[in-house]
């Protein structure tokens, strides 16, 4: 019981670490430090850096709530609307000082580490296909065009989302979510 | 002389390796040995790997080749288009071994390096400013509706492209430029 509760700190220190340090920005001591592990302890739990990086992404994908792209009652693209916006206003809480943990581990692990490459793979896969069901349910409650391919479409905004997520980390400002939610709803998607 | 062109091969080695390992994913050490040069010399060339990798910044953005998007005599949507084939090409050239060096080092630096991290942002910046004014120059020849605001939908494609470059190293495939090029070109600006 104590040993899982201590694997768990291990995984909260290192969502905490990885995505405001990035993998090669922090060490395993950096992480079982601020877990209040014993850095001995770590291979007790994981057999690589590389595995608790995995379990890291896992614990972020489920942060990130795309469920919500699929509750309540509201039309499909105020709902994908209000997705954005979640994912914005938890950027500019953590005052835009990490970006997304998918493209953050993208940059620095895509071809050193074939594991982690194909799970970003697949999280962009299952988050852009969530994202283009709203967009057929828009289409059949007749409030998008038919002529714009949902997973076409989908794919196209999640790449735009994670360029403007790079940028406001560079920037310092949630503006590139702003011209993101212009320019995906006043104009695609319009 | 000599010491100038010990200085150049240790510019040429880091754009190599902080472009295909990272910042962090490559020491001084990597980038002296790949140079063939003394460790110890590296300090007398530059006082520290921030810079280093400053100036890789400026050597990647000339050979980016922004200043194609206003040469020859082509109509500016398909200067434009031009411009993101030859990244496209580039990208699959290195076999989608390395992304964009601006969102790879923004994804490691933007909060631990300041200077990096506004380096960064201008670069972004005016890459942005030289395609919203090819956008005007579409819009004075009537082939792109004025009721676009060239600056947002600058920053939008510049941020679209950064995700699909990431996403491009994810799959392996240039699908994420295709992609891009038909929405950009058939849908956002069409």
């Amino acid at each position: 019981m104590a040993r899982a509760s201590l694997r768990e700190k291990i995984v909260d220190a290192a969502v905490e670490c990885f995505h405001a340090q990035g993998f090669n920005g922090c060490s395993v001591q950096d992480i079982t430090e601020a877990a209040g592990a014993p850095k001995g302890s770590f291979y007790n739990h994981f057999k690589t850096k590389e595995l608790l990086a995995l379990e890291a992404l896992t614990r972020y994908r489920k942060e990130s709530r795309t469920a919500m792209l699929f509750e309540g009652d509201k039309p499909p693209l105020q709902r994908l609307r209000a997705h954005f916006e979640f994912l914005a206003e938890r950027l500019e809480g953590w005052k835009f000082e990490r970006g997304c943990m998918v493209s953050n581990f993208g940059a620095e692990m895509a071809d050193a580490y074939p594991d982690m490459r194909r799970a970003l793979a697949e999280t962009l896969l299952v988050w852009s296909a969530n994202i283009a069901s709203v967009l057929r349910q828009a289409q059949a409650a007749g409030d998008l065009s038919k002529d714009k391919d949902p997973e076409l479409f989908a794919r196209f905004l999640v790449d735009a989302w994670e360029g403007a997520v790079n940028r406001a980390r560079m920037v310092k400002s949630r503006a590139p979510f702003d011209e993101f939610l212009i320019v995906a709803f006043k104009a695609l998607l319009a």
